[in-house]
């Protein structure tokens, strides 16, 4: 089964299209969390550890899949790295799909290094997830390792095509002599390369970040990008909300996914609950927000 | 002392631009080097351990700085990445100058993370180096955290503006309404961060990667940014030489830093020596073609 097909059928099975970010922050974790308190980093990561294990258990009939963004882990050293390992590990058990937040990009044998440290191949990589962000800067030839880890192993990528960010001005908006911006630009060469690597299937396996920051970009990239799977970045905290993204589903599942960090891991400081109770009634509410906009049936 | 003036005295005190690549392939290492074998993970970076080791010693009177790649030591997990952190212990040990080669982007508290992580503050971060490479995909805002510690820490960044690669065309060389390519206006904006977050000095702490590969480049970019601390890869092995580089220097010493990496480490198995003694003789070699083209006195 392509990546696509499986995000599909866990989107359907679910009837969800959320995607949980895991962002951990040693200030805004519930204390319970430091079973063994915060005096270095080993307790700490076990605290990052603690906080994801409950929160995928709690969720795991909500979301489709889980994103852990590395950095985070990595602040904290090998310890935090051990951590990050066993989340992805956790997330196989669970039956959630595990995107790796890595937006890494490099050339030749460094970029195949990345590929196999995050997509295995062809034993099991030390990190391995289902799909991982990548940085396109260094042009094609620097995403091909990735980009054959699609083909020869169903895995999924995803390319930073516009960030949530105000700083996304600075190159990816850039004006071209074409009449283009040049994430307009970078979108047709994305096409080209799902046509090469990823032909087959309604979806291709080479997907794109754009963020719900940008509802108009959404609705045009959907339109030169027809068959690439969405991650959606900025819904909640970032003031993306179920409107904005709902160009993005027809009547009926594509492999879209709406990702929500802080709104759902942090939820229980504002509504005054347990870890678990907070995630889940803010899962349940993004969902209705998402599902009554696209007019998909719950 | 600023990151660019620790480079220039290095420089000096060695007459010596080389920067060493430490980018480790397990079939191109010498067997010796594998003590404890190659039956896993571990004792594959080991080997990448005494491999790193052992260049440095023998040539931390030839080179400035060491330039490690993450990815390698990434691909083979926990263990790798323990090795990845005593090669940057070992660097402060010989007084060598280390350069992160990671090229991290991400955006807010993900990019402090990882500025943390690599670049430390307030502690000392678990991979602190004394510089690292990052990708200026996201804009401006991406880049703060990095900026910050140039300026509270003395550390140094170089940005990926003209990479060595072919695929370096799709993006970075795009055409721009304004008749710039897209890395000439790259440059603009380094150079306005320059001003804001490295006003002192005849050089900032904001430096680039420009490909050897692209001579041409090397000179126009030089002029839109007199101050920057040139990194250029590409020299050797990609077929950059010290005619190539020449343009970078005039006759002092200014903190631009030529990589080799595989001309250096593997040169023994075409000289048919020991891996000291190819490495020394390469980098003698190097340091001699491109003194010459300077006119910078040995």
């Amino acid at each position: 089964m392509s990546y696509s097909e499986r995000l599909i059928a866990a989107m359907q099975s679910k009837q969800s299209p959320i995607l949980l970010g895991l962002d951990p922050r040693a200030d805004m974790i519930p204390e319970d969390c430091f079973v063994e308190g915060r005096g270095d980093a080993g307790a700490i990561a076990k605290g990052f550890e603690r906080f994801a294990f409950r929160l995928m258990e709690a969720l795991a009939l909500h979301v489709v899949a889980i994103k852990p963004q590395i950095a985070f882990y990595e602040a904290y050293g090998l310890p935090g790295l051990q951590v990050y390992a066993n989340i992805l590990e956790k997330a196989r058990a669970l039956d959630l799909i595990s995107i790796a937040d890595i937006k890494r990009g490099d050339i030749g044998s460094t970029a195949e290094a990345y590929a196999q440290a995050h997509l295995g191949g062809p034993e099991m990589g030390p990190f391995e997830a289902d799909a991982v962000t990548i940085n396109p800067w260094l042009g094609g030839d620097s995403l091909e390792p990735f980009f054959k880890r699609c083909q020869q192993r169903d895995k999924g990528v995803y390319l930073l095509l516009h960030t949530s960010n105000a700083g996304s001005s600075d190159l990816q908006e850039t004006n071209l002599s074409s009449g283009k911006k040049l994430y307009s630009h970078l979108a047709q060469l994305i096409a080209n390369w799902q046509q090469i690597w990823s032909p087959q299937g309604d979806y291709a396996s080479i997907g794109v970040v754009v963020g719900a920051t940008y509802p108009e970009q959404l609705t045009e990239l959907k339109a030169v990008l027809p068959r690439a799977p969405f991650l959606v970045p900025g819904y909640g905290s970032q003031g993306g909300t179920g409107k904005d993204v709902a160009s993005l589903y027809d009547k009926t599942w594509t492999p879209h996914l709406i990702n929500a960090s802080r709104s759902l891991t942090f939820a229980y400081r504002e509504r005054g609950t347990t870890l678990e109770e907070g995630a889940i009634a803010a899962a349940l509410e993004m969902k209705r927000d998402i599902l009554q906009h696209t007019m998909l049936a719950i």
